[in-house]
């Protein structure tokens, strides 16, 4: 088995310091082990700018785990969720509240425009005394970005607690969860932290955390507990992935060098090269261009990949010259996703953009001109 | 950072081929990756005995998380288990059921001694009407193996559905779900399959996935709509640890080749080594001979070392050297856990034991001659 040419909006590919931390083993309860969570943590907040109001809580899993988890803890009987929904991810709160029993109203908008803001103040004020809002910052369905801020915003306005899943924004969005005003912030190592998959964290404010109230009915997903453990004993509660922790905070390190804002510069760079290319070979985007993230790009194209059978075939293409896209179409949109993330170097966009155009029989020297 | 020697019931040290197999960067979705999955479903079935009656369904997460997820999504309202404990993992399960609400009765046996089958038949006779029936098969808290075979016909006789924690046994001592009657196994990757932490598994007999009937209140957490999404579609609910699924299927292959009775074998004579070793130092264990495995080994010593900082003191002097062994003084037993399982070279216990005769001055000629 070899590489991939990942073009997906995580897993991705990871850079040799980040696999070189997987190859150590380490003693789970040791302290060299508690010094690599303890500073995974401190990381965490201090891009973040929560280290003087929130915590970090990793959770074992996958972003999916890590929002379970959060949800679950902090939101009880008598409360009420507001979700604003544009998105697959968005879906996936709903899906996780209505699984768990937990009261919420859903507030859905199309998958390519951003969660409007008017709508949602009326929402809040006109509709049920809601006690928590949840929302995705970039959703990863089409790689639009939501108007965080305002939202944020009302939403304290309102009193509301503020939840945010920022799987595919954290690491290539800044954010400042204690300025911004989020209560709780969901996301996971595999996407702009660019390190493997195992591993999600919840940075929550220390206001919930001090209150001492946690809802889970569930051992592994009660963050609360977690956090406790942490504090209390600097270890995990149950057997952590600890080669994919230790790969997690070296890549951490990794984007502390970096900096957010110039990784988000790389990102633009190969989202800009990819959009240049894929709109010469005739393919369009649905998310207007200020909601455009450099995470990961929606295209369409009715004449080239008409439906769904026309995308696996463009897919299996693309995968038998070792280029692997997101595997499925979003029928709702039409839409096929390439990520922008992780080490992704500038010939392998050349390649994709060649083999796109083979596959559609584009003339070579144009797709040459774009890539 | 470089590895530490493992004397630890997992994480412990892997191969080299396990460690390769995490450099490879593949997409979740991809066919390659599915094919990697539905490889180590069938090779753990294999390994188990399961081809014809059961489906192995893995979960993300370490041992807990499939123990919590088997638990939830197959004991529903008006079921009561009947939980036999002799460790810190039965009370885990014991856990589990209570912070999910789930009914059950506990049966306590000491630490030092297998569970005393009369009395379970006399519960499950004389007590309420039990519908399910869980314990441990090999107790990490102190290396004991439970009477397996005679505790799963009890349990068959009286209809119960048998759920068992084989997390440090699977790999090392041979199971046969479908001949010995286990209705949910229940294991993980990071013990004597001797691959990294982050996926755990449950093999479910067919019987109980065909009736379609999942309890479980969290998204993450249900084994029964994993399962049909693995039949359906071959895939991860949500992304999965990519590259320690790949680590875990190279172990399986490592499994396969070495198989279970000379991989017990190696174990053997890796504990053997130590347990002659610690003996002649002047260390005790509390576990019948007849009762011990291969896995990991508990001993005391009310001279050497009587209280927990005692054994702090002597944690810490081997991990200066490079050695871990468990971290914690298990306090009811006053033992402390040696680990037999991974890859453990010779020179390693004859360091470990030279270590441990210096920090208690035994006189080294003694100790070379113990190693």
């Amino acid at each position: 088995m070899s590489d991939r040419c990942l073009f997906t909006p995580g897993p991705l590919n990871l850079s040799s310091a980040v696999k070189d931390a997987m190859r150590v083993d380490l003693g789970s309860r040791d302290p060299t082990f508690k010094q690599v969570t303890q500073q995974l943590r401190d990381r965490l907040l201090l891009i973040a700018g929560g280290q003087l109001s929130h915590s970090a809580i990793p959770i074992q899993g996958s972003g999916t785990y890590a929002m379970e988890a959060a949800l679950s803890t902090f939101i009880g009987k008598g409360d009420k969720a507001l979700v604003c929904i544009n998105g697959i991810y968005g879906e996936r709160i709903a899906q996780i509240l209505s699984k768990s029993g937990i009261d919420f109203e859903a507030l859905r908008f199309p998958a390519s425009l951003p969660i409007d803001v008017a709508e949602f103040e009326r929402a809040t004020i006109l509709g049920e005394r809601f006690t928590h809002v949840c929302f995705v910052h970039c959703e990863t369905t089409t790689g639009l970005v939501n108007p965080m801020h305002s939202l944020l915003k009302i939403g304290r306005r309102h009193g509301l607690v503020t939840v945010v899943d920022a799987m595919s924004s954290f690491g290539a969005l800044t954010v400042d969860v204690e300025a911004d005003g989020i209560d709780i912030l969901v996301s996971s190592g595999n996407k702009c932290i660019e390190a493997p998959a195992g591993v999600a964290f919840a940075l929550v404010s220390n206001r919930l955390l001090g209150a001492g109230v946690s809802h889970a009915r569930s051992f592994c997903l009660d963050i609360l507990d977690q956090w406790q453990h942490f504090e209390q004993h600097q270890e995990w509660r149950t057997t952590p992935p600890t080669h994919v922790v230790q790969a997690f905070d070296k890549a951490l390190e990794g984007l502390l060098e970096e900096g957010i804002p110039s990784r988000n510069k790389r990102y633009c760079k190969i989202r800009d090269r990819i959009l240049g290319g894929m709109k010469a070979l005739g393919f369009g985007t649905v998310v207007p261009q200020e909601f455009q993230s450099p995470v990961c790009l929606a295209f369409h194209s009715a004449d080239l990949v008409p439906d769904k059978a026309a995308f696996e075939s463009f897919y299996k293409c693309l995968a038998e010259h070792g280029i692997c896209i997101y595997a499925k179409l979003h029928e709702q949109t039409s839409t096929f996703r390439i990520g922008c993330i992780g080490q992704i170097p500038d010939f392998w966009i050349d390649k994709l953009l060649g083999v796109t155009a083979g596959h559609f029989r584009i003339s070579t020297s144009f797709s040459v001109q774009a890539a």
